[in-house]
């Protein structure tokens, strides 16, 4: 079997952190705990945009660049896992779910978590994929 | 690989949920954040009964129902993940583990959350299994 | 495929609990929430030591152990998920993943939870791995 293989859309930031978007080995690729900070060009800086549901949106978006990069789908994901800062705002976030799976889901958790990594991150999500070949 | 297998005991509340109880791909099985919800038959409400063992109990039922549906059994779990509302009442629980994985346990993880999604629930758990064949 | 074994390396507390340090099963391994607690030769106690910085390498020792057990090393983590009591002194931790990871890096995630079951701890941490060969 291959090497555990990093898995980058091409963000710079990354080479600075020490864990990687995600991760492949064989068929399995698991995804960081992805939130909605995006790099502001300008500044460099990392931003977050919106409430909860713009928020899930922005991750979901990023999550689809991380299938693309490792060459999977959302079809592929099997598990999910939602760290929220607060319930507020979570029942919005079921209509992102179905814009990007459809009407086949994965398996989830959902926690409300005391505080999350970046400061202004309202919601966060990782996930795990089974790619259909090795 | 075949894909994404919704794995559902018959618990008709999931059709409105954008999760599923438990997915299988290959030989893995993802089981979602499972807590002591029931189906009231009545009312058609989801409660919560008891305390944190007996809600634990109602969790491993929920899970055995599950297992069952996948082919697979307590011995094929590999990791579980429970999440607290308080650490008070979860010594009890060892004896619900006990009672389903017998003397050979699996890898688990224990953390106190500041809030489970469910607004009764005092505990809940996620699982993941490996099926003997794919 | 064979059932799932319990990877342990040669902790007798693990006798009196009902998970494993570890579960391997195929060629894939669950390490257990893993904290700094260390068993105290001469009274027999847990006792956790240090800062965040000092229990993550502790943490790190551990985890090398388990996977020396399982014929594993830290080239097969895939990902990991950090429990946090506090992010104070976190940003520290990363020098501790340089020195056993190297310059390429699992999948993470990592939160700040309300309370972890080990009373002096203040951060714990789970992971999966993928071995080489099943």
């Amino acid at each position: 079997m291959s090497r555990r293989q990093t898995i980058n859309p091409g963000w710079d930031i990354y080479s600075h952190l020490t864990f990687a978007p995600a991760v492949r080995k064989g068929n399995m690729l698991f995804i960081s705990g992805t939130d909605a900070t995006e790099l502001d060009s300008v500044t460099g800086r990392v931003v977050v945009r919106g409430d909860m549901v713009q928020q899930y949106r922005t991750i979901y978006e990023k999550i689809k660049l991380i299938l693309e990069a490792a060459g999977a789908t959302f079809d592929d994901i099997v598990c999910t896992c939602d760290y929220l800062r607060t319930k507020e705002g979570y029942k919005g976030t079921a209509a992102v779910r179905r814009e990007y799976f459809g009407s086949s889901f994965p398996a989830a958790s959902g926690i409300v978590v005391k505080d999350l990594i970046s400061r202004d991150a309202l919601i966060e999500m990782d996930a795990v994929a089974i790619l259909d070949t090795a």
